[in-house]
């Protein structure tokens, strides 16, 4: 969509080994029933989750959260519970909860132990500046939510 | 609404002092900025919180919850919040999460703590055969939250 996430770079096909990005593109394949992604690159797939700050500037806030938008923001939250569950075993929930003006909450949790929570606004904007920032930010909630689940574990398993 | 639901016995009277009934009636007076429900009395605000089993299949669960019925779940689930405050001094965030179709969820939670967890479905019959019912519900998710800030202060405080 913008000249500055390149998805040919050698540093793009580093990035696609990411464990997080990984996750995010299974997610996305695993509920495609109806085949739209199965002829597409994981580049492609991941594409959209990487909005520059000029692309933001240029997404209304106004209204309802883009459904697709909000499909993005799940595939993220379900990738976070993905990777805590390869790591830890424990099965998690998402919720995102979002009102028609953008605010809202995405929640992971396992038993009564929140993994991870988030706070969102302007969420028709979601997005992040490169595709090492999706893994960045992916995998440091799911580093989060792995620690709480040791520190925690009777609380997880409630 | 409905015969059953009479809210004129000394019974009736009885159940309004529950501390459960009262946050609820507290919930929504404090919400309720154009004055609407002023001159109420609280048996009045909490009458649509009754919705006997007939009614209930009255009731379509097609399309969209309606907003009002939203906002009785919200005030249930904010007043479980409050009285979980007033015994704990623990503060807490609502969040109810519905899809279109009425099925989702209710949580409240403080810090990395769930102090309620509930799934919802048919959301759009949200209600309880009886005010005492209402009080005994909310009772029972209160005494749960509180045991669990209880018995994992840490967790709620994070």
């Amino acid at each position: 969509m913008s000249a500055t996430n390149s998805v040919n770079g050698t540093a793009t096909t580093e990035v696609l080994k990411s464990p997080f990005l990984k996750a995010i593109v299974q997610q996305i394949r695993g509920q495609d029933s109806y085949g739209v992604y199965r002829n597409w690159s994981d580049e492609l797939i991941l594409k959209p989750f990487v909005v520059t700050k000029q692309k933001k500037r240029e997404i209304s806030v106004e209204g309802e959260v883009d459904p697709i938008t909000v499909a993005r923001i799940m595939a993220f939250y379900r990738a976070v519970a993905a990777r805590i569950e390869q790591e830890t075993g424990l099965l998690s929930q998402v919720v995102v909860d979002l009102s028609h003006e953008g605010f809202g909450w995405a929640l992971v949790f396992s038993g009564r132990l929140l993994l991870a929570v988030k706070t969102l606004r302007d969420a028709h904007r979601f997005g992040f500046e490169s595709l090492e920032k999706v893994a960045e930010e992916g995998e440091k909630l799911v580093q989060k939510g792995m620690e709480l689940a040791q520190r925690f574990p009777e609380v997880g398993r409630l």
